[in-house]
């Protein structure tokens, strides 16, 4: 079963093709599954263009995989044949180091990544737009039963992106109130979680188009339209946390002036210019300000269990293969809501 | 005993004269003590000079004040007559807003400064420089056997801090790693604490010449030039914990770039220029940037308790009131270590 087909960018153009190649053979330690199901991240885009100057074709992308499992390792007993299982944006870290021993092995700087990286055995790792996945099992998550496969795979780096901070911060206290800033596929799942956790929830965001369907769509209590001065100022001091998705360039003040005292800012997006913030915005209010990177597996898994638990799926757009291309245009002109999740399961 | 003496400043020059004036009679909630120490905190220079061009004169700064009680309201219960007392820098707030109810009195919107300020009878008030004090016994704590009264005087501002933040943002770990930047009234004390709470303590300081304070003086374990690149770089991700108390303008990235996974840095200076960061220098490391100011009186007194208690006590210079001017000059060339307490135990 090491042949494998799939879908590769083989120049920056931004095209997928299909590809055939190789996996390593089930290993002792490794978990082989069918993949039924791929969310196309934004990073897909950006590495398939070499945005990030750092690709290397033929290029597998897709690092939200959801299958079943077909073969086990001689050393794996915690996965059968037939469960379903997923692969996140992380496939091998050392295991040894501060962040690994503290099940933040997100932040190890052996991390290998599931796409585009090169592995312990020096091959490139190949990612999920592909007819099946071999991974060490401690990278291997279990699909828990009530939670569909289809919605599942966005969960795996959109969904942990935002559920991991709110966690980890202390984002979660009844009654408090959220602001969600953007509306893509992490913001879009940080409103569902902050419901789910019984926060009041308002998105922030520069479209004032986007305030019937977040919420209709998503259930926020309210909306703000970020270049709205008058609107931003009167919701001046009133939020508990602001989870930051956004990736473009933009000001911090505005938003910690929204914070009210003891108030949490996480983002998880990384623009490319420096934020800057007074001082006197932190300290007087004794606010704070912080980064998160995805989430443990450890996290991803706690996560899943709660979608399937109270019934959280992201919203997504499910297509067929052959309609990948087309996605990953309008992918580019944010055309989507908020997840594009490829079914492989009636074949590539 | 309304009729109070004391120093002022009559205008922007920095100089104290001898002034005269009257406080308030002792209200039922109030407390009345005879000042014996007060520290003299930078606020008060930058105050006396209108550097933050809200300066009303005469003023009569002073806001680490501690002395006996002579006087107590009708209502007063929890203290009497010759206890030792302390006055920080705040001696009002509305008691019913957010903050208030929190306990975090200090971010109460409507809270009195302890001179310099308009209280809710109209009147300006004054600060410890003087004869004796009249104070609303919410604002009072009380000094706990075993902690002299001048050694208590700094902590009532510079103390509190830094204990507060260490405190709120958990940064006490034992066997913890604390970076402590700038070596002034609050810096010197942000090092007692970190050794008292099992921490090791890395000063760093763009004075290359207080490496032997910080260690034999202080008890701090390591020190950093912060214009050394090589030595920053040498420390890259080795604090866990970060306190800046510096108010000149500096660069965030080089102490951010110190903390470890899950480090926390958290100022309490207000440069007037505003801070600059990279998103990735936070997310990389799921680290956090807050700010803090002062403390609460709960807090303070849990503070003076904890001090009496580990035999924590500044590092000052003892005055009487005939160097006031000198020590003024001489604070104004950083000339202290660390902090001047002047002492009107034997009279103005």
């Amino acid at each position: 079963m090491d042949a494998c087909v799939g879908y590769a960018a083989l120049d920056s153009s931004g095209q997928l093709s299909p590809f055939s190649f190789v996996r390593r053979a089930t290993g002792q330690d490794d978990v082989a599954f069918k993949v039924t199901h791929c969310g196309i991240c934004h990073t897909d885009l950006h590495q398939i263009r070499n945005e990030w100057k750092r690709s290397v074709y033929p290029m597998v992308p897709g690092h939200e995989i959801v299958g079943i499992v077909i073969e086990v390792g001689s050393k794996v007993s915690t996965f059968r044949m037939g469960d379903r299982v997923g692969v996140g944006c992380r496939v091998r870290s050392c295991g040894k180091c501060k962040a690994c021993q503290k099940k933040a092995e997100q932040f190890c700087a052996k991390g290998v990544f599931t796409y585009n990286a090169v592995d312990i055995d020096e091959t490139i790792t190949y990612g999920g737009y592909s007819s099946h996945m071999v991974a060490n099992v401690k990278f291997v998550v279990r699909m828990p039963d009530g939670l569909p496969s289809d919605a599942a795979a966005p969960l795996l780096v959109a969904g942990i992106t935002a559920y991991s901070p709110m966690r980890h911060f202390g984002m979660v206290e009844n009654g408090k109130h959220l602001g969600v800033v953007g509306l893509g596929g992490v913001g879009h799942m940080a409103v569902k979680f902050g419901k789910a956790f019984g926060l009041k929830v308002t998105v922030i965001s520069s479209s004032p188009g986007k305030e019937k369907e977040a919420k209709e769509l998503l259930g926020a209590d309210e909306f703000l339209v970020s270049s709205d001065k008058g609107a931003m100022q009167r919701a001046s001091n009133t939020l508990d946390y602001i989870l930051d998705t956004v990736s473009a360039p933009h000001e911090l003040g505005p938003y910690l002036d929204l914070l009210d005292l003891d108030g949490k800012m996480v983002f998880v997006g990384v623009p490319d210019k420096p934020f800057a913030f007074n001082a006197t915005s932190l300290i007087y209010g004794r606010k704070l300000v912080a980064g998160s990177l995805v989430g443990s597996i450890q996290e991803t898994q706690e996560m899943l269990d709660f979608c399937a638990e109270k019934g959280i799926t992201p919203t997504f757009e499910k297509i067929t293969p052959d309609y990948l291309n087309q996605a990953m245009d309008r992918l580019s002109k944010s055309d989507v809501k908020y997840r594009f999740v490829i079914d492989f399961s009636n074949g590539l």
